[in-house]
């Protein structure tokens, strides 16, 4: 599945630069831009992988992927270096970028594996979500997934799409690509109208 | 085992309602909710079983995980939006509740494999913790384990009297009730009377 | 190998130190300060174990991990009690010592399993740095890793230093000293003149 791997390798490369903004935000060093990068690109497969109990990781079993998130990373040095800053909007639509192709990567394995329906959709969110979560944890940031924006959601709409399309017998090329056109239309949308579900607000007056 | 199933089943729920309750506070919407419960139920689990290799993990094998937790998210959203908010109080006794069935439950699931008995210590502290830590780390609240109160010392202390009724023989469910009774209790002692261990102070007067 | 073995376990100490430590300035109890002292040492280890497929663990196989994680806890606390407080320093030195050992003990590790240089690199480095992450993220410190000294640069210095050494066939004892002593020589130099590499500074001044 070449079209499926170059997906993979693109949402590494975009949750890598992800990583990499996020470590210039916060000043560190190369080192350390590259440290956040791949463990931004790499931490929702990890998760997946592991629970899913595949062994060896993809990232061990092939030198590419550590390769692409560092590429990424430093092109994003030079690209920041050599131009003006970026914007937090440039951000916010690399992740949504990467949140497409691995909610639906994550979704789909989880069904080549036979797993339940309601675990193939958790792990197409694990996925999509824990690489940006970790990086924002580690920078003391609020994660995305907490923002007023759709985003959990999104995942969810996208993991969702993929599961019926494929009940529906739709070729895997095109419920593939719907998938991930719901998770960055709903993402991107969000993004620009400042979209946001009804929230459940549990006011704490009595909080001790 | 199925009343040891149907324990292990009330422990995701009052966690999931717990995860609930805790995005309810940061306002967060409904899928969002929906993710919170899940990873605060499923989390210490699922550590605990991947760091004994136990595959696949309970949830993947086993829907009615999922399938409960969601419905504990829901429940509470409908419940708290129907009445009136709830009491700081009300989280932190069902993550008492929560805390004294997987704390049992993941030092049963370490003697059953036949760790030695230090790791089955570790593994019930492990299991009945780090769902919770999870939620609060993923919320920016201090994790409960960190707070004035005893928490920590009440899973040391159930998985210990677990471990000696189990060494005296004791038969299985009165031993597995008596050591959640001892999580439980010291919990709910600690939460009404504000008990606390001395504590081990630090002063760090000469921080650079 | 008992020299890599003792190693190790000194590695454990040191970090079980620097968690306990870090639990006294929060000022947890007694058993906290146990569970603190024991994420910190046993987690870089575990995270590597998991993502390489190393069953069982090295601490489930062996009780002598936690058992000498919870003494350095102990003795902490004692000696921390009977004379007076510790300068930051002191958690800063114990903890180059820890990242010294564990990076390249998760670099030989990698290696010994003929996983890709690049892999080993990262093993090694998250190894050694995981344990300290989970430590200071748990009690809501900014990660040593973000500060401005040297920190991840000098694990990947001494990953690559272990590797090189190996393909020039240097004997295993003297490559593995010498890669320590990169890393320990770079974290104590950092430390002493406050270096740093230069940073990547992404200002955010179109930020929405």
């Amino acid at each position: 599945m070449p079209l499926f791997y170059l997906a993979d390798l693109f949402g590494v490369a975009v949750f890598a630069i992800t990583g990499a903004l996020m470590a210039g935000r916060k000043s560190m060093d190369l080192f350390g831009v590259l440290v956040m990068a791949i463990v931004t690109a790499l931490g929702g497969g990890t998760l997946r992988d592991l629970i899913l109990d595949n062994h060896p990781l993809s990232w061990i079993r092939d030198d590419t992927y550590i390769l692409v998130a560092s590429l990424a990373a430093l092109c994003t040095v030079i690209w920041v270096r050599m131009t003006r800053p970026i914007h937090e909007k440039g951000l916010l639509i690399a992740d949504a970028f990467g949140l497409a192709v691995f909610t639906v990567s994550g979704t789909e394995l989880a069904l080549q594996q036979g797993t339940p329906l309601s675990t193939a959709v958790i792990m197409g969110v694990m996925t999509g979500v824990v690489g940006g979560v970790i990086r924002d944890i580690l920078c003391n940031e609020i994660p995305l997934i907490f923002q007023k924006e759709i985003y959990a959601t999104a995942c969810i709409a996208g993991a969702l799409t993929l599961i019926s399309l494929r009940l529906l017998e739709v070729p895997q090329w095109l419920g593939t690509s719907l998938a991930m056109l719901v998770v960055l239309g709903a993402r991107l949308a969000a993004i620009h109208w400042h979209l946001g579900l009804p929230r459940f607000h549990l006011l704490d007056r009595h909080r001790e």
